[in-house]
């Protein structure tokens, strides 16, 4: 880092997301007075993470990725994490923050790995030269990939197989909309691809995380940004679920009461 | 608490959200098949919300309200803390969980206290029996509020002026699409009323959380979710700054460094 | 804020704990190198706590105040919070993080709230101006409390009573403690005077929180410091716990799973 | 993970750190009441972490651990979270949990890997056989680090050089305390020896991360714990801070205010 930059560290700050003037906010060149008036609240967050507007294509799908996120019930540990740190009286902002650290790569890291899976493939794929992509060429690619997990490794495939599912009913919706929608781009590709052989070979379907890691690697998000796009699509639902338990418990919630709990330490 | 739900307490959760079943999931009532299709995501938040959809006015409005939220630049402390936590590796979920902890009564918590504020007063004149309210109602209303807080307390009325802008551009087109959709409820007429006399006596504007908990409140939110419909906007920008942070810096951040702290302490 | 406070505000910091130079750190008026010979660690948190070491009596009250804080197994919500976050995955700081987010004012918010209540009554008592405070004063502030609070209020005194102990082992010893190291101050008598009256009237005994409440007091702690002192004290055991966590489960640890879920809403 | 353990996973909790009884807790096989009163808060923080009592020598070495980690003034970025997260109004234990949140692989990360670097290097000596470790066989393996670092990859050695200090103050102590003890471990000896290397070639020496990471691992400590040590030694500064900032601000801090953001985006 050059003593210039060492210098900004200290005291300043670069952004390029928003320009704050008196009276006056900007937002990625826009001025917040027009995106307030004219754009949908999922244009807004494509406009911020992205830095442009979404085309009406790109919009409509990234639209029904955000919906897709909304909430899983009280089943995922993030849920039960507000709830029970809400229970104990702490500040709605506080049982958010509870929730999002619960999201470690056992739970919704599976999206960012997808994306990095689907995009290291595609890019390899590119890098051969031809101008596009024929179906051949993702074919082989999801055998390898079959070969390499299951068969080799002999462990799962990001972003496929679901805890509760059979058929994520929400996966399925998204595929078939994206091909309703004309949007089958190459990650897509790749994601049906390796569907196909999994579904044959173990009754394995794609889930949630792994539809929307094929969407969001064809709009052209970096694979960082994948658990963003969860926590903006989730975040909605927490906030519902803490709402719920202020409301309804009048003490706090221990999920294991004593008779639960199993001593297996010295002085038993 | 009676036994019973006190065993429940223990073992188990109701919640009126969701229903999941194996392939099917069902949220406040609909298939989120049809969700992901059919629904924009501002609407979607408020289904999640409210436990209703919005009329088409209502999600005209609510849309407004989240947009508005978006982003105001590395100015607030919430970002700060995002980038500070963000620069030193912590991961995106863990940086978004600091921004949150940093809404403090003295930060974003304007919109709970503003929304109480409308609403207690409003419900008040509700229960004096008369079918709606009139203006001279609302204007007498806004001068006992002046009278209240400006010349008894000497304090600031919450909703009101704002540290960087004189008219919050933001404020500003709120109220002038409420007032162009003709969605100008009683809450919205109180804050009106207020911003009249306060520009006429002091010169101070409404601001954006004072125009956002007058729509919240006329939209029949609970003011306990005035926090949660904040962060709902505003965490879309924060992942902006934490994502342009973690690509531009190569060391943690340290806003202040040696020579900017004053040690005030013993053995000086 | 004055214009020069204001500006230290935007750039720098002003602290009396530690200061920094190249080679050497003086904290609280103390040479470290000098504090990491010779000192204890539960003398060193006093130090940084009060600013001053304390004295032999004041050493070994305190330590017996940060061991009794240690750990209560894995039936608090803050240790349950502590696991949930651990085993999705997350890092460590992340899981202690959420499990400090679990201190509502429903749990382990009583320090404060006792030591506040304990150190009012006897701050009233000195206004009134004799020396010292004889034993009949205590009483009848005893009584007067328990008027207000079971009498009137039908409410309990915090401090007392425990969801899983007739007495609180740690409440018992603790007074044994500063009664045997004759270090019995206002706040433990009346401590001990309100228990006189609870158990005999209702068998209602003090609490861990209620004891050391007025040991810290008596110890001249800020009540704003209770729930600091409580963290110090707990954050190991949550650590422990943490770690336990992460070696034995494979998995990430839902408390409720389906079946445990009761759905309420529409569409059932 | 067997369908036995799954149950229990789902509703109960297996714990080896303490047994909770009706007025009975017992902690790693001691009654609270006697820790309570016989054992020194440094002792209680090694019996929840090791599982065991320590002995004399490895109390006074821990305690020494404890003691160097307490502060560091306003200089780390983690203390500058809490105090920003504290200035807003935040509760403490919010503003403890931001500053935790702050731990990334960039700060106080270092511990873990240097304990991770250390143990790998001497349990490879181990394995070849000899009983005992002579000061060749380390020297030689502080030589292979010196050119896997410095020469082949051109990178830091984790746990030498302080961004403040030549000379760590705290770990100079360190060292000099633990040959005082007599209780130089082979971890210590390979720290010791690469600073000879370092501090002849490049002039530089030990930090506090690198000192306790070879003690801590010469006491037996897991990798995984050394944040974790780390942690419980620093919480009571940053709980110092807290209070410091709580009483002396009345605004919430902003680190940068308006004019020391430099925007760079589009519509400059």
């Amino acid at each position: 880092m050059s003593e210039n930059n060492f210098k900004i560290n200290e005291h300043s700050l670069r952004t390029a997301i928003s320009k704050v003037e008196p009276d006056k906010i900007v937002t990625r060149g826009y001025n917040q007075r027009d995106l307030i008036e004219k754009i949908r609240y999922s244009d807004m967050v494509f406009l911020l993470l992205k830095g442009r507007l979404p085309s009406i294509k790109e919009g409509k799908l990234f639209n029904h990725v955000l919906v897709s996120f909304c909430d899983h019930g009280a089943t995922p540990p993030s849920t039960q994490t507000a709830r029970l740190v809400a229970s104990s009286g702490s500040p709605l902002n506080a049982a958010v923050a509870g929730a999002l650290l619960s999201f470690g790569h056992k739970h919704a890291g599976a999206i960012e790995k997808t994306m990095e899976l689907y995009q290291s493939k595609i890019d390899s794929l590119m890098l051969t030269g031809d101008a596009d992509i024929d179906n051949k060429q993702i074919a082989s690619l999801a055998i390898d990939l079959y070969n390499e997990y299951i068969v080799s490794k002999n462990t799962k495939i990001p972003g496929f197989g679901h805890r509760y599912h059979n058929a994520d009913p929400r996966a399925d919706k998204l595929m078939e909309l994206v091909i309703k929608e004309g949007c089958v781009g190459p990650h897509t590709k790749l994601a049906l691809a390796i569907e196909d052989l999994l579904y044959q070979k173990k009754n394995i379907r794609l889930n949630v995380d792994g539809a929307n890691a094929a969407i969001l690697s064809d709009l052209g998000f970096d694979p960082k940004l994948g658990l963003g796009v969860f926590i903006i699509g989730r975040v909605p639902g927490i906030i519902a679920h803490i709402h719920e338990e202020t409301i309804d418990e009048d003490e706090f919630r221990r999920f294991c009461d004593i008779d639960d709990i199993v001593y297996d330490g010295p002085g038993r």
